[in-house]
């Protein structure tokens, strides 16, 4: 009973707490608290949003089911990331980015390497979607670090433009990707697929949730982000550290747990596909559509990345990709992606 | 007719439209007006040199015809740099090089796989000969940046020195990679051959075409190179930006359809050859060659290239090498390549 | 007779001999002399350290014994460095700590690729083996670069607190790495194991002869050092030329004699892990210990390199690891490794 109705209960608890928290305030709720709380929220409404979504794409049939998990399985990200780009907050957004890139292909995929490979001595997937996975992490480094290779030379216009010419070619080729890897080669490039069983809702109550979760998120982003400024400052943390960790586990809290379940079920395939697969739909498609939409509102952003952000994605697409392009991990992998993360983690703590 | 003869046809008329246009000059040939019909004419006696070579190649048979194949597949381009060096345009010259290098391994390459792919669903080629060439690039790549790293340390005339230095040992190491790929590994690396068919003119005659298109190619290039800076002027183009994509692209025509001619053909292991062996021979011969033979002018060129040009030329090599090194292409990966040449490119253009 | 004795002899008399040069010094003995007198003698004594270490590892039994040669197995070049740690000479430490890793992964890993690939056609070897080689290189290469890229943001205090918590992270990876070729995926990374053959002495004789080898090293490394500053000056040397290249060549004396001797034999899965497997220790344990144990010395010393030390770590990681990740050689791959050796050298000897 608690166990099937534990979630919804977390959900409700979560959220209503923290809109008290929210609009009660100081000195009943400390800037610390508050972050707490909104923070266990956004996991609660990111994993409502996440299964409301997969509910309607499950109605939507296969393609543009697929499609809609593809495209959106960020988008508790993408809604927290859009309500900082419209506070002009560019440097969290990109910190934020950074963080869900590396979290991915390093905390995320690490984990899932070492727990699995203490329960299995070896584990094998598909080598032509790592492959595949591996070039498209490169295309993703490269496209981050053009237009900061190139920023000293150019006038702040040049530079929007060259970010913005950038970013649609971004999505086009991300588009072009779910085009081949959903439509041309889908039999070539199948793995063990991440099951998702079926759906709890009728379809209409899949949109009505959807929505529903949509709002939510909406509501706890923006309570998450006005707390932000606060409580930085209370635990002297750079606004790099928060965006680029905190904020990056309590958004990414779904896909940990999605992942690590399935490499304890011996299919890496799927937990690879979770971490990589969004780690590259936040490079190849939130990142420049951020930069799309901030056209909207009057103050754009550019694609410019700090170079502590590009080494620590350089690194971590490379280390990533050196150990999946063989088609099978060990739990010691595993200790290598941590050992990583840890290390930059404390780079950019002390920074 | 028209078939047989349309080549010398525009070979000839071309080549007097240009030599026409650049005698009587302006008002009557604006620049621009010089600079296209000169552009074209090029990639007619490039063609032109192009088939002599592989004539006179067929004539010293296998092993020596292989080796001048191999060292003056990109006898055009060398001339035209010659001519480039000659007049101390050197920033021009290294902008060729470079454009040369990214046009061959991600226009060329790119186009070929995406072209190929979209006839076949998989395109296979020899894994172990992928694994060399990937090796060779990066060696290139070292090669270009070595100097460039250490240059701030070094005076001028130990700039001058390292540069001459990396120049001869770059040159035999690609000598010692032709006598390594066509006498004591040759089978081991074979995959489709690269056919010529026989060729069409006596022994005699090839080498008098040799000759007269090296000639014409001489003289087009002094032509060329002498429409570019009012051209460039005018268009408010960089030098950069004509040298890298302008020129590369003319340079580098007969490499293009010769490249998607073998990839229709579901020849890839040819196309790659093309591309990725005239990368290569720009790198490790052509570029180094340069740097010798401008000694003898007295007016010495180094081979420290600009942060721009050794990124596009790194970015394009990992990609490159990222995508051939499994062994298979498809037609998506042809599209990454051409995403990454489009994002280079954008950024010179505006740079 | 002198074949068998024909080490004790040496190692005697060039121990004497450079303790006498180093006692009664100038004039008798100029400082190039004594440079080279105990050059020589540490070839000797770091054989007679190795030979010591081999055969206590072989008394100790299977388990230990290979803990033993994978920790101390670079022993004679740790308290060469740990002298020049305590007299302050951090730069010449991370110049060798640098010279090593390259001189193993490109002189010693070249030599032997090509001696043997003089012989053999075609050399293979473990392929798992390679891929995991390959990430721990990479692993190494971020470690270092991470501190050398964060430097300038951070204070001199934050700077030691990074290079120390990289370096325990680091130690950590390193002794979970030993237990994981050693213990739980022994089987699957075996390739031709290499054999030490019976040791010549009795347990009791091992010991005592280790410490012997220990007390030789330390004092033939003090009168090296002693005679450092004064020889580079004398023939207008860089520190870091003659840490990164000649303390480095000598000191790995060792390994090259037996990497090549195992190419020689087709054993090339042994000659990488000979030449390999010092890269990775120094780097992974080496270097970090001497973090660590500069603390003691009251004069902490960082893990921060300079940009021409990464870049050369960073080439030659790269370049070793394209070759050696299929899982075969040839020998124009040790021709492209020495290349890259010869530019780098060439390239530190100008600065």
């Amino acid at each position: 009973m608690i166990k099937r109705y534990g979630f919804t209960i977390g959900l409700v608890l979560s959220f209503l707490l923290s809109a008290v928290a929210h609009y009660i305030g100081e000195p009943a709720f400390s800037p610390t608290v508050q972050f707490f709380i909104s923070a266990v929220a956004v996991i609660f409404v990111a994993g409502f949003l996440g299964k409301a979504t997969e509910s309607v794409a499950h109605y939507a049939g296969e393609r543009l089911g697929g499609f809609l998990n593809a495209t959106f399985g960020n988008a508790a990200e993408l809604i927290i990331a859009i309500f900082l780009v419209r506070n002009g907050a560019f440097e969290v957004v990109k910190a934020s980015i950074t963080g869900s890139i590396i979290g991915n292909m390093l905390l995320v995929l690490g984990l899932s390497v070492l727990l699995g490979g203490l329960k299995f001595k070896e584990q094998t997937f598909n080598v032509k979607l790592a492959g595949h996975n591996s070039s498209l992490m490169l295309l993703a480094v490269i496209a981050l670090f053009i237009p900061a290779a190139f920023t000293r030379s150019l006038t702040t216009l040049e530079n929007e433009e060259l970010s913005v010419i950038v970013s649609g070619i971004l999505i086009v080729a991300y588009l072009l990707w779910l085009y081949f890897s959903m439509v041309t080669h889908k039999n070539e490039l199948a793995d063990e697929v991440v099951e998702h069983g079926e759906p709890a809702w009728s379809k209409g109550m899949s949109v009505a949730f959807l929505i529903l979760a949509t709002v939510m998120v909406a509501f706890e982003s923006e309570w998450l982000v006005s707390t932000l400024e606060q409580f930085s400052h209370q635990f002297g943390l750079s606004e790099l550290f928060v965006g680029a960790f905190l904020i990056a586990i309590v958004g990414n809290a779904a896909e940990h747990s999605a992942a690590i379940l399935m490499a304890r079920k011996n299919k890496m395939g799927a937990a690879i596909e979770i971490a990589i697969g969004s780690s590259l739909q936040i490079a190849l498609f939130v990142a420049p559509l951020l930069v799309l939409l901030s056209l909207f509102f009057g103050n754009p952003m550019d694609l410019v990345f700090t170079t502590y952000e590009l080494v620590a994605i350089g690194v971590a697409a490379f280390i990533a990709s050196s150990i999946s392009r063989d088609g099978n991990t060990t739990w010691y992998e595993g200790v290598l992606l941590l050992v990583v993360y840890l290390i930059i983690g404390i780079a950019f703590y002390l920074v």
